[in-house]
């Protein structure tokens, strides 16, 4: 990719007060929604660059590779822009299956019932604490 | 929905300093990412009640329901929360068939091409100027 185009695109990102936009992503096969997380310019910038999701964690305050130490890191097929510049949406391929730390495919493993309760709508693929190192 | 089982999800929902959720916005069929726009805790509570997508605009600084002016409303389907309850995710039935304000079914109607370049990828549904009155 050229230089002068990822710079063009960079500024045209409105990244929030923080620096941030948030990034939606969705498996690009079945449209199924995995996470949300938050990009800041460098994130945008590695991901567009290495083709593998990459955020910034607003509790470490560091950038992250997704799957970094579980492995399940998430290649990416497509990038879109919303209207206002102001989110992105990221298509990819889940590696290992699951994208939440909690094990589930999906950080949307809960739904709202109509008598206002959470129920659990998917099953773990993983359990995190073997996959997680304690530190 | 039960009042208390109500209050005890709002309080469950982590707001962040603006007093605002993330609400990813997707089509129940096809599974189309339309939107993301925000919640507070009265677009939140308004959405659960009335069943129509509400949100809180940020530019505006009110209540708005989505479709409220073009009447390209937003039917909930389903509402799903993330492992941190900090973003929800609405599955709706977008009457009109179109989401974005410019006139296309997504507001992600432009993907980033290999060069770094913006390339459309839907059509407009509907022209904005005939649905939008000019104020």
């Amino acid at each position: 990719m050229k230089k002068t185009n990822l710079g063009k695109l960079v500024k045209m990102l409105k990244f929030d007060e923080k620096g941030l936009v948030p990034a939606v992503v969705q498996d690009y096969k079945d449209g199924k929604v995995l996470m949300v997380a938050y990009m800041n310019e460098e994130a945008f910038l590695e991901t567009v660059k290495t083709g593998k999701a990459h955020f910034y964690s607003r509790s470490r305050k560091k950038l992250w590779m997704k799957g970094e130490e579980s492995g399940n890191i998430q290649i990416v097929k497509e990038i879109l822009l919303d209207c206002d510049n102001d989110c992105v949406l990221i298509k990819v391929e889940q590696v290992g299956g699951a994208s939440c730390h909690t094990g589930y495919r999906s950080c949307f493993f809960r739904k709202i019932t109509k008598d206002g309760k959470l129920k659990l709508v998917e099953r773990k693929i993983f359990d995190p604490e073997k996959v997680y190192s304690r530190k």
